[in-house]
């Protein structure tokens, strides 16, 4: 990773070094090139004692004499070139965005367009990510937005002229929405919550925010709304940073499984920062098949589960980051043995407090998955 | 519509009012039934004089002794003392956790369940929603979420025993989360902003949030993050309520167009409640085709459409609303005969801030669709 300055803009000065060493190869009369960490599959890799998926040491070069490369090459010093013009402005778009500003920059004149499709510039962003050491927030590059809280604790958004201070438990029924970016001009004070809770659906962060659970239990509530975003992720890990405990409460099944596996080693997408956005100390608080036999209403409360399901199962205790951890293979193996999965949602059966009632035991017994 | 008290709880009134009405004729007697007014094809109406989609006055009986009525007829009376109960405990959940809370009802020793899949208990949900003249939101129901907005304006959120004040002009990057429920124990006050503009895309509307577009204009900016949730379709009608104009900025084509129309005129799903949820005021600022000839460069930035998409023109042209329109066919034709599609983040081509100003132009110039 590159250093970052304390003063001046740090994405600036790298942007700037990288652009400088290439133009003074191009001065050299040498074929320009750069170094980048490989992101193939053979150099993702999962270390147990960091506990997240990451890239390895390989690295590759690309250079511009290189005919495979030669557009690629150019491209990216495009990509380059508008983020140095953003991070200069101080204005952000997102990466559809910048693909507008490269189709557009050639012109009608030019036949062959720098892109045609966006499926071409995504990669190499990745790309300029890794050379450059910067996350694409840092290039000026929004990710997909999605994602919820409340708690006790206060935002502090530099956002433009103002500065806004933003309090996370006078939210109301809504909750804070997790911006994009939670590094940059933005920062978390005065954090009195204990610990963070990970809920995978909005309608059961609706339930529980509806019963107080968060004030109750002095935690974060916070729903990635499904699979989390990179701000998402990102604002988790940096909760953990700051000493908090992560539970995870989602579905029963292999997708809601995978959300958690997801905030807690990270993705192999995503492997290229997975220092930043995986949560290893995240521990899972249901809902497990286990469970199904504990509270005896949720016998009448599993669904069927189907072939594909029954694939991912396999796949997951594929995953040596799963099946070290003797728990987890049992779950999986009770899913091929019983075929049934369970929603978070059932846990409203009996009454509709009871889901909260559900997670204060698990907290308080600590009864958790690794 | 049942008419609502302003003492007391309506939505446990009218319940009660309902089931002391059904258990009378049993009492009596006589074979329990209630009305509903027809949500079939053929009752689903637009009047141009109002604008939106309706339902028509065909009025369905359900009753208990009809054998094919009589498991719904059960199961609609289950749904309502369910809902009663929520009303009356002042908890709200979702239509999933209502569908578990009468999965669980019944119990273990019924081989039948009450309900075997949700897709059952929805359409009895519209059912007592018409029956009653009440929305689910009054049946503490809550919807999916969606939804972002920004603007001069405060929300005031009485949330459990809290009354909380939030500030939509001081929500910085995130943006106020729109809720499911913007009815019940909300109210939205000191409205100073002057029109709403509805920006299809969530990254767009980071975009125009950045270039502090809102403040200079003093609008309301709201994007329903994709096609609008009945809570963010009811905040636009709401507003519209107020007096404040109500402008659309989509992508320009098929999908960007229908998302318009769904706001404007309602959805056929949605008819049953369509007076509350559709604002025939609203105008269409962009993306039109027409912006293709006044604006060079986004010849450049146009895709080609795909079948489906003149398919869906097909469809549009045929529907009354749409078609009365000259404006709108010649768009729907243009679409026809150049096979293209232009998208709102192209606006960012030439500079990023170039959206916000061609936003400030069509408003300036009035330069609407109808």
């Amino acid at each position: 990773m590159a250093a970052k300055g304390t003063k001046g803009n740090p994405s600036k000065e790298v942007l700037e070094e990288f652009g400088g060493g290439i133009l003074k190869q191009v001065e050299q009369g040498k074929n320009p090139k750069f170094i980048a960490t490989a992101r193939t599959k053979s150099n993702i890799i999962y270390d147990n004692k960091k506990g997240y998926l990451s890239l390895g040491r390989a690295t590759e070069e690309r250079n511009f004499l290189n005919i495979a490369q030669t557009k690629r090459f150019m491209q990216t010093m495009a990509i380059a070139a508008k983020c140095h013009k953003f991070v200069n402005e101080n204005l952000h778009t997102s990466i559809r965005g910048l693909f507008y500003q490269l189709k557009y920059s050639l012109g009608e004149d030019v036949d062959e367009n720098i892109f045609n499709e966006q499926a071409e510039s995504n990669p190499l962003i990745e790309d300029l990510e890794v050379a450059l050491g910067l996350k694409r927030e840092e290039l000026n590059l929004n990710a997909n937005r999605k994602g919820l809280l409340a708690g006790n604790f206060k935002v502090m958004d530099k956002f433009g002229e103002e500065k806004l201070e933003i309090d996370a438990s006078k939210m109301g029924r809504s909750g804070w929405a997790i911006p994009s970016d939670v590094d940059n001009d933005i920062e978390f004070v005065d954090i009195k919550a204990k610990y963070v809770l990970v809920v995978e659906k909005n309608a059961v962060w609706q339930r529980l925010n509806e019963d107080g659970l968060w004030k109750k239990e002095n935690m974060i509530l916070l729903s990635p709304e499904g699979q989390a975003s990179r701000g998402t992720r990102r604002i988790i890990r940096k909760f953990a940073d700051q000493g908090l405990p992560v539970y995870v409460f989602n579905d029963g099944d292999v997708w809601g499984w995978y959300i958690y596996w997801t905030i807690k080693t990270g993705s192999i997408n995503l492997a290229y920062i997975g220092k930043d956005v995986a949560t290893p100390e995240a521990r899972f608080l249901g809902v497990t098949m286990s469970d199904i036999d504990r509270y005896d209403f949720l016998k009448n409360m599993t669904m069927k589960v189907k072939d594909v399901d029954l694939k991912r199962v396999q796949e997951m205790l594929g995953y040596e980051w799963i099946n070290r951890h003797e728990e987890w293979v049992n779950e999986l193996k009770l899913v091929l043995k019983n075929k049934t999965k369970i929603e978070q949602d059932a846990l409203q059966g009996p009454r509709l407090t009871f889901i909260s009632d559900y997670v204060k035991e698990k907290i308080k017994n600590k009864d958790f998955l690794p």
